[in-house]
């Protein structure tokens, strides 16, 4: 079966790739260029589905025209050194408006024109993030999209949202990749766009936390750790 | 009250702007340079937008990465000649697959940076296309979609779509757009992408027939004018 695979490059979507991978289907990646704040995720994405055989599909369009993010507006600061216990307090200003259903969008897009039954995302509810776009009652409602707005759906085609990271803490997310053989060193997870990940960002901190809670070591090179 | 207004430049979104004005709104509207078959479209949107003094934001992205409509596949022949019978026998092959999901994923992002509490689209249930994205089921599981993907929405500040045409004939429109003042020259429906439209393709001919109808003579110029 055909499935259409969110792929940011960072730790999550990787994992579920190669998830998608293990469930037996024939994977066709997508990713997006809205001019984020640099393109490692993107160099991450393209090798990641590169260790993978597959061609990533990059999608570009520019959510600088009107921003609304620290990730898409750079006088907007990025928080630094925040405890998860802050992180988990309110949504962040790296959230960015709609992206989720945006990206969704296109996947259905890809998903109907390619005829694939699947549409695999990354989304994560546990995150500390809150992100509302990251949430299973957000998911059902795009299911719903999905049945509702395609000539597919509509002739009685579905093509399933499948989030399988939901509900799974970080420390479970790379587990799983573990046991699917996840090469975390070609993963980008770092809001900046250094040579290495800063270490203090609130991305690195909840995947330096989860490694560290593991008692495993996170193998790409950070610049600057903080316990 | 803010509003973001899809405008596509056509007959049905040129009207939904001139409604949102009267409806008392601040409008901000929204095109999508998709590369499509042409561009008159795009003129047509930004003269639309001109003639009511806002401006138009245009968003840029490429949807011939995996085509899978005659509007945005060179090789998939656009209809001709077709009775309005005709035109309502199946979804037809200018169907772009969830070309309005992404059209209002953005319309929502653009709506929760600025805080608009409305985004207007003007989709019709009665075009005789059966396009799956313009009924009224579907417009339902979107404004969920609206409510559970954004921070305002899971805030309780509502973003609701509204679409003013969605029980409305052509012929209704025309003369809804006409106690408006909508500037028809301004206006552009045919998929081709001529000097003047071709008469023929299946929005030039519902366009045409809706003003026959009425006994109305549409303002811009045909190549070719079939009865």
């Amino acid at each position: 079966m055909k499935a259409v695979i969110l792929l940011s490059g960072g730790l999550d979507s990787s994992t579920v790739l190669y998830q998608a991978l293990a469930d037996g289907c024939e994977c066709y990646t997508i990713s997006f260029d809205y001019q984020q704040r640099h393109l490692k995720e993107l160099q991450s994405a393209a090798a990641i589905a590169s260790s993978t055989g597959v061609v990533n599909q990059v999608v570009k369009f520019d959510l600088r025209l009107w921003g609304g993010s620290a990730l898409t507006d750079d006088t907007i600061n990025l928080p630094q050194d925040r405890s998860l216990e802050q992180m988990s307090q309110n949504i962040p200003v790296t959230y960015v408006p709609a992206r989720n259903t945006i990206f969704l969008s296109f996947a259905l897009a890809y998903a109907e024109t390619i005829r694939a039954e699947r549409v695999y995302i990354g989304v994560n509810a546990l995150d500390y993030s809150g992100y509302p776009d990251c949430r299973p009652d957000y998911i059902q409602a795009m299911q719903e999209v999905f049945r509702l707005g395609t000539k597919l759906g509509r002739e009685g085609v579905a093509i399933a949202i499948v989030a399988p990271l939901i509900h799974l803490k970080k420390t479970e997310i790379i587990q799983l990749g573990n046991q699917l053989g996840v090469p975390w060193e070609l993963t980008w997870s770092c809001y900046l766009g250094g040579d290495i990940a800063c270490g203090v960002c609130d991305a690195c901190r909840l995947r330096l936390a989860a490694f560290a809670e593991l008692g495993l070591v996170d193998p790409i090179p950070y610049g600057e750790v903080r316990s």
